[in-house]
Order: C-alpha cells, then structure tokens, then sequence
C-alpha cells in the first residue's frame, strides 16, 4: 500500500492533497526557503494525529506537523519530502473556563481569535506574536511565541499547562492539566514548548488566562541615540515601573516607514531611536505608572514625549511599529530576520556591534524591538544575488557571535528550524547538544519526526 | 580504591563523613523516613562535583544530591545506600543584577537569605516555600517549590532563567542564560525544574527577579462553610483581583491551633474556614483591591472580617496560619502530609471528599493551604501503630484518586520521591511514565542519580 492509499484510509479522500499548488504552498512558511512534502494530510482529529503517526514511524516516512505556517525559521516545512501533517482541522475552542481562569483549544485557533474570545469575558491571553492573526496556538506553542508584552506577561510557555500530544511512535500522551501547580514526574509540558514540532505533535493545549487589564496608557518618546533611549528603560525599571510594552525602534528602521508611507513626521530628524512604551492595570494606578514613564524619559534626555490621550491616538502611535515588516521591504527584496537577544544592559552594545556590522559588510540593518526583554529583530536587508547573500551570511555569523559573547542568545523568539541550525553550536556546547539529541531520541527513536531541524549535523546529512 | 578514598582524593579529607552521626543526618530529610548513605561528600565546587558524578557513573555507585534535606518525601535521602553529595558549600550569592533584575546564586543559598539580599535593593524573589529559613534554591529548583505567593507570582519554574548543571556522567552543561526568552534548542532548564536530582546536579542558579512591591494589605475571613469560603474566591476572582496569598484553613486545624495556643479567639466557634488573603503592589492600587476583598467577602457571607492596619496586626494574622506545622504535631505523632491539587472551582469538592474519609477512616484531617491555586495541604494524622497507619494509606490512596477523578494531581509542591513513587499511576498512564524513564536514560543511562525515586517500579527493585 502506499503512502497516500494508507492515508487515504484513515482521514478519508477528502482530506489527503498531491496536487503540486498544495504541495507547493504546504512546502514553505513565512521564510520562503522548504521543499515540497510528496502528501498533505488533514486529519480530523488525535486520533487520526496517532494513526498518521503510527504509520510514518513503522515505514519511516518524514513526517511535518504544521500550523499556520507563519514561522521564519522554516520549522513547518519539510526538507525530505515526506508528509505534511497540517492540523488546520483541529480549529476549535473547547472551552473557556471563567472561574478556574483557563482556556482548552485545539492547536489551530488561530491566537488573535482566543485574544479576542478571552477578552469578551474580561480575560486575557497575553502572548502576542506579529503575526498573531495568522498564527495558531499550536504553532505558537511549538515555537514559544514571544511578542511585544513579554516584559510585563512573559512568553507563550508562562501559559501553557498542559498538552495533549501525540508521539511520533503514535501514543497519545497528556502531560499536566489543568492546575497551576504540578510537580507529578517530569515537567514534559514545558519541554514540548518550544520544541520546534521536533518531539511530538500538540493535538490540545491547556492555557492559564488572566484578568484583562482594564485600562492602558500608551506613551512615545524619541530619542538621538540608542544609548540614551536605553537609559530611559534603565530609569524606568529602577523606578520599579514594569510596563506591558517596551518596543524600541531605530532611526534606520523609521526612515523605512516615513519614506514608504510618504509620512516625513513619523521619522523627526536626528531620530535615532525611538520608544514605544504601554503601560496597563487598573486605572488607579496606570497614571502614576505613566507619569513615572514620562519623567524617566525626560530624565534620559528625550527630544520629544507623546501621550496617548484616547484610543485613536494610541493606534497612531502604534502605526510606525506595525508598519516596519512592509516598510523594509521596499529597501531590498532579501530580509534576513534575526531575533536575538542580550541582557537588557547591553542592548547599547548590540547596537553598537550592529553598527561596525553596517560599516564592514555595506549592508542596511534597521533594527527594533522588544527593548525590555533585550530582544532585538535585527534585520539584515540584501539585493537578491550571490555576492549580497554571502555578505549578509557573513555578518550574521559575527552578528550571533557578539550576541553569544554579550552573555546572550542567538534566538529569543524564532527558534532554530533549518535555517539556523548550523548555528547552533555557537550557542550551546557539544554536550549540551548531545544531551538534547539524546532527549530527541527519547521521543522520537527513528527520527522520524520534522527531521532536519534544530540540529547541525542532522541538516548536514 | 574504594569509594572512599576515591572521594578523599577529589574533595580532601576534611569534607568526607563516614561516620553513623553524619550518616543518619544525611539519611533523611522532613520526611523522617530513608536510608543511610555508606559515604557523605562535600564538594566545593562544580568541578569536584564533575569528578564524583564522573567516579560513581564508572564504578556504579548510587549517588544522591542534596541541598537543604526540607523535603517531604524524601527527594534527598538514599534509598540504596552509596553517595550523598551535599551541595552546602556551594552557597554564595554570587550576582544581583539590579539592571538586569537577576540574580546569579549557588545551590545551596537559603533562599529567605536571598530574599533578604534582594529585597534591601528593591527588588523581589517570590517564591516562598513555608520552610524558606531552611530550605535552599537549588532544593526549592530541583523540587519546583511553591508556597502561598504563588496566586499571583507562579512557583519557582517562572523564576529560572538558567542553569549549570552537572550530568550523571559528569559532562557540566549549561541551560538557558541570562535573557528572558531563549528559544534555542529544547528548554532543558524547565527539564530540570521538578526533576527531583534524578536527573542532574544542579550547581549554579539563574534567577529571575521582579520589583518589590512596596505595598501589602492583609486581610482576614470567617466563614460558616468551606462553602462560603470558596465562593468568596469566586468572587474576588470575578472582580478581577489577583491577591498575592489567598490562603485557606479548615475548623479541624483552626481548633488544633487555638487549643495549642491556647488563645481560644484565633478559633471561633462555628468557624468553618478562615481566609487568610494578601494584595500587594503600588499604594494607588492596593486599598482599591483590599476593597473589593472586603466586599467580595461580605457578599459571600463572612461571619467576621478583619483587615490589618499595621505589620504588627499583620503578623498577628498570619500568626495561626504560621503555628498550623507546629500544632498539628500535638494531635497525633504521625503526618501524613499530601499537597494534592484541584482546579479551584472543585475546592468544595474536595473538601466534601475529606469529609468522607474523616468520616470511613475515622482519622482527624486537618487541610490548610493555597485556595487561590487549588493547592490543599491534606494533613492524614496517625498515631504511631500499625493499624492506624494503615488506614492512613488506605485513606491517602482514596484521597488521590478522588482527586485526578476532580482534573487534579497529586502533587502540587512536594513531587514525589519515593514516599508517593507508588501512587504514580493514579496519575500517569503507562505510555507516559514510559516516556519519562525514557527521558531519564538520556541524562542517565546507567541509572545511578538519585535511583529509586519518582518511578514505581524502581521502588521495587
């Protein structure tokens, strides 16, 4: 029987693609760089996740779990063919639990629709990725979704409680629950986060919510260096203020969105460096907290300071922030988009390391970010051709290297996948690698499972 | 070369105890229940604990990390005899990063020392287990600590950023670092969390840290009914507060209390829950929620309401809450202490299950502990013969299956050792537990870490 007969049989006829528009379009993410599955399967639910599973393992096929495909690192695409697992029919919401603050999903609700049912309800789900009306939550799981309110809320693995997931030998699996506290055996729970669809396929999440912050205050000040805009952030978090957001956004990345919206004001000249900062709770006390705000970045020598004073003016100021993706695409058609990430003392030096990067490799970098978590997306911007790319792979090697000497990381919110995979020994010894390969196999022992991921020689084979 | 004298070489002579006082020390922890050790060593330093590991993977030798020896069952105490590595000389606080709001400590810090340490620059350390003058981080890590600030501020896994570690077979990993997010390769610091020393030695403590909240409001609730007490949660939930403890003690401890102090008013009579609750933060914020409490309280029928006006007020609310450990000592010489965990909407019925063992048991069952987080401490008291004591377990068995029957677990603090390895499969399906031991052989494929705990069947061996 073949691969697809066997499929076929278990999710049914309409539930299996060949065809190449869909092999095509399964085979890449938002990277843009993959390979074609041989099938796509849609299974309709953990079951039919195991019997797939099952399958792959005794005959050895590749086998992708993917969720909304909006990943940048490739972790959702195949790189040996195989099948595409997409769990795009597992959509639904379970249950939203007001009492016991708690949400059960399938992995493919996409994440802004549980925002936006949680909310209704006066909840919250704080992780928000960029892409967070695209994204699943399975996927943002897989990956460990950050996103701008990470400072104050931290990431998606401060909300995960517990997974049903299936292995990829085809056992089912549940690993914590539903309670905040769980200390039965090993913490698989938060092992399976952020482990890049590498170790098992996450068929229903268990998510802690909070109560949503009933009113934000919004703040923008601007800044002519990035040092002194990294002090205002020092001031603040030596006032003791913990705002939602902390975004900064450098003068290159705000000359791209001034030019390409035709809107010189959204950049004032000397910019270099501008702060985006939010800050939420109860009305009592999101005013003292956005006075302090204000003070520490006057403090640190801010040109100009605007307050948000309704929510129209709160969305202009957020505008110059989610206008950057499209913006820099207008200054070269190549984005290298890295994540990195440093204590936040020391973003001032990853600056400076990304400006002798400028200097040596001719290259635009705009860079932004989420200032209080030191994690900045830097982007290394390159014409589509052989010389160009080589350069802009050339600075991304000295660009993770600093990172890794500034006691830092060189992915905060990506992961690895397979485009950074030959990286990875930058950052982790060969123990450490090693001792994960062990673990992998622990899961997953005919490597079956998303392989070509996360791990150099695994790319290399 | 014995064991001994393999240790003396790589440690000194000084730090080596092999006589039966040192022996029975380190043979148990709170649970008064354990093993002696053949041979007690005291490294100095990650290196000598390299060694040792290296030494006892070679020549077979069961060897048992131990930090403070606070736990409840028996996570730090040989059961096979051979090493006890007590990590007490690795006790400096090594770093507070005031910009970076971290910390960088050794294992064997009392962690009430770091809060001090942290808390005369502002900032704050959350976690806090009740035995927090003895009990040490790498301890409260290995074991995923909790304790009553948990509501709001998580258990200790939220306060890890990073881990040295040493492996079973001696290799020194590093996990995780100095940033908030870290998204490369799998997140093995979270691995360890919980991991109860069975699978590494955890030599070197990254912390999180946040800002002190300079603000406390105490609160204290009677109710007629656990009942009425829950529904208080309910509400204060509903209104969106997010109290720092919101702690709960049941008639039977209050009246094991007042008797052993013999102050009958921190009892009164027809008090069938006490609510103990905190709220923390800025001043703007705090008399808000403290309001809320009140009302919250109010509305679900309290008997009395207190709130403290000052710190001495304070301590004198949180004085029986304080005393429950000790006065509980007086009713029978034997405690069977469970931390089970529910979600806190099935806190009633968990409490109704305790009623019917009290009642088919005919034993006394205090319960006191973290409402907020659904986290009961679930005292079974004994006296010292063997048909009460098996009654006990009978009692305890009953009570954990009534309690995953409920979305709960067994454990919400104290993990499992090997006093709970038995009742393992109450919880965990056999697929599960496979995949842990799995896990286990990939950090310590000859199984001499920490050996007969957690797992069922290696209890039996």
């Amino acid at each position: 029987m073949t691969t697809t007969d066997r499929l076929r049989e278990i999710v049914g006829a309409d539930f299996i693609r060949t065809d190449e528009a869909a092999r095509a379009a399964y085979g890449q993410d938002a990277l843009k760089r993959g390979h074609p599955p041989d099938v796509v399967v849609l299974p309709a639910n953990t079951a039919e996740v195991a019997a797939i599973a099952k399958f792959c393992d005794d005959t050895r096929t590749p086998l992708v779990p993917r969720g909304g495909g909006t990943g940048y690192t490739g972790g959702a695409v195949p790189v040996r063919g195989g099948v595409v697992l997409s769990l795009e029919r597992l959509n639904r919401i379970l249950e939203i639990d007001e009492l016991n603050l708690l949400a059960v999903v399938e992995p493919n609700v996409i994440t802004g629709d549980l925002q936006d049912a949680v909310e209704r309800v006066g909840l919250f789900y704080p992780p928000d990725p960029a892409s967070l009306r695209q994204s699943v939550i399975g996927g943002n799981v897989a990956e460990c979704a950050g996103g701008p309110r990470a400072f104050k809320y931290g990431v998606t693995k401060q909300y995960v409680l517990g997974l049903e997931a299936v292995l990829p030998t085809g056992e089912i699996v549940k690993t914590g629950g539903k309670v905040v506290k769980n200390v039965v055996g090993y913490d698989l729970t938060h092992l399976l986060v952020g482990s890049e669809g590498t170790l098992a396929i996450i068929t229903q999440v268990i998510l802690r919510l909070v109560p949503k912050p009933p009113v934000q205050a919004t703040l923008r000040a601007i800044f002519p260096s990035v040092k002194h805009a990294v002090d205002a952030v020092t001031r603040l978090i030596r006032a003791r203020v913990v705002p939602a957001t902390l975004e900064i956004i450098d003068g290159d990345s705000l000359d791209a969105v001034a030019q390409y919206l035709n809107v010189r004001s959204l950049a004032p000249a000397r910019t270099a460096a501008l702060l985006l900062i939010e800050v939420d709770g109860l009305s009592e006390q999101v005013s003292g907290e956005a006075t302090r705000v204000e003070e520490s970045c006057r403090d640190a020598g801010a040109m100009t300071l605007l307050r948000a004073a309704n929510d129209a003016e709160r969305q202009e100021l957020w505008r110059v922030r989610r206008e950057i993706s499209l913006a820099l695409k207008t200054i070269k058609p190549l984005k290298f988009n890295h994540d990195v990430v440093v204590p936040k003392g020391r973003v001032p030096e990853l600056f400076a390391l990304v400006d002798t990067l400028r200097d040596r490799f001719g290259l635009r970098i705009p860079c932004f970010g989420h200032v209080g978590d030191g994690n900045i997306h830097v982007n290394i911007m390159a014409a589509d051709d052989a010389t160009e790319i080589a350069r802009a792979h050339e600075a991304e090697r000295v660009l993770f290297e600093g990172v890794v000497a500034l006691e830092g990381s060189i992915s905060g919110e990506h992961g690895i996948g397979f485009a950074k995979a030959k990286y990875l020994g930058i950052e982790l010894t060969p123990e450490t690698i090693a001792l994960m390969k062990r673990v992998k196999a622990a899961f997953d022992p005919h490597g079956i499972l998303n392989p070509g991921k996360i791990f150099p020689d695994e790319v290399a084979q």
